[in-house]
């Protein structure tokens, strides 16, 4: 059976996923980013995103690029994909990615407002649906022909999964900071008694958790 | 200058200290008690506590054991004294922790109720304060003698601490489990980028995060 997963999502030690006052040029609020995501700057997954060479093998290098492991299709909310709010206007925006996106096939975001299909480079679709969670879960697994599908953030959209009990692992990863203030990724999502931690493990960097269905 | 400081205190990955729920003959509500300190009931801290020999050496061993390394005086609030609300009747209640408490200096229990010290075996003394947690910061300096002090716990007095500005450095055990609801430590408790994570390690049991103020 194909996973719903969650991979790469990174949390303060006191479990914000962004700041207070996320705005367009600010979209992580008032948290710094760079110390949030410091850990994935340094591995080679990351590097290789850049279309650079190097950065660190090892244990943060494992994590991280299990992002594209046998995933077939990736759901993200509205504001992970732009900061346009509200009707698309002109449609001129299509992701913070450039022509030829890192996912490389078919990215269902969860909008209020219908928009025509995008076909990008390397294989990326960006498909706009305004069904809910649900609808678009469904779509992803159809097009994800028996891989599994990555929800991709941010923080409210996994919320909204987990509350509907729909995701089946999650890698979680703690940074070493606190930020006192923000959007929680935990936060109002039901009962998680149903999942059961399956590894811990830090690196210098990071604080990995792999978080899976309870099996018993 | 003499610090003040938290150690051995275990939350879920989800953030929790406690579940919702807390009463009577569950201190710690909906929430499994026995998984939160796993980790801590396997060191030999823990069995010396119990008066038996045996228990792991190792990382968790080094962190639990940081709990008594030059602490002159405990502050604690009063739900983690004892069960008892209100008005303290019949004054029978002398703490969880039996004849013999494990503090062995004195230990200042914030409450609303005024009651005369108690002095029990082996060098604790209990004094209840009811100026509230900065007289009580005040008096545990004192009686340290030029030690740290350590804020014993629960959560809502750490974070009533924390609020303040008043502690200097926190040793946060992250147990690797997820509760979905209860009572967070790190919840409303202003900006808490004036502190670093100074040491983020984990043990196969547990993620061991140390925080301390910034010195830059």
């Amino acid at each position: 059976m194909p996973k719903v997963r969650v991979h790469n999502f990174s949390i303060t030690l006191d479990g914000f996923a962004a700041g207070p006052n996320q705005r367009l040029d600010a979209p992580f609020g008032d948290l710094p980013e760079a110390e949030l995501h410091h850990w994935m700057f340094q591995t080679r997954f990351w590097h290789e995103m850049q279309g650079e060479s190097g950065g660190d093998e090892g244990l943060d290098q494992q994590f991280a690029s299990r992002w594209t492991d046998n995933i077939g299709a990736t759901i993200m909310g509205r504001n992970m994909f732009g900061p346009v709010r509200g009707p698309w206007g002109d449609e001129e925006w299509k992701g913070w990615w450039g022509p030829n996106p890192p996912y490389h096939h078919s990215v269902f975001v969860l909008t209020h407002y219908a928009r025509p299909s995008i076909t990008m480079e390397g294989g990326t679709e960006f498909h706009f649906v305004d069904g809910g969670p649900e609808a678009a879960l469904q779509m992803a697994l159809t097009a994800a022909g028996g891989k599994d599908v990555l929800i991709g953030g941010g923080a409210a959209t996994i919320r909204q999964y987990l509350r509907a009990g729909l995701i089946d692992e999650m890698e979680i990863a703690i940074a070493p900071m606190l930020n006192g203030a923000g959007e929680r990724l935990f936060d109002d999502v039901g009962d998680l008694r149903g999942y059961e931690c399956a590894e811990l493990v830090s690196s210098p960097a990071v604080v990995h958790a792999r978080i899976v269905r309870r099996t018993t």
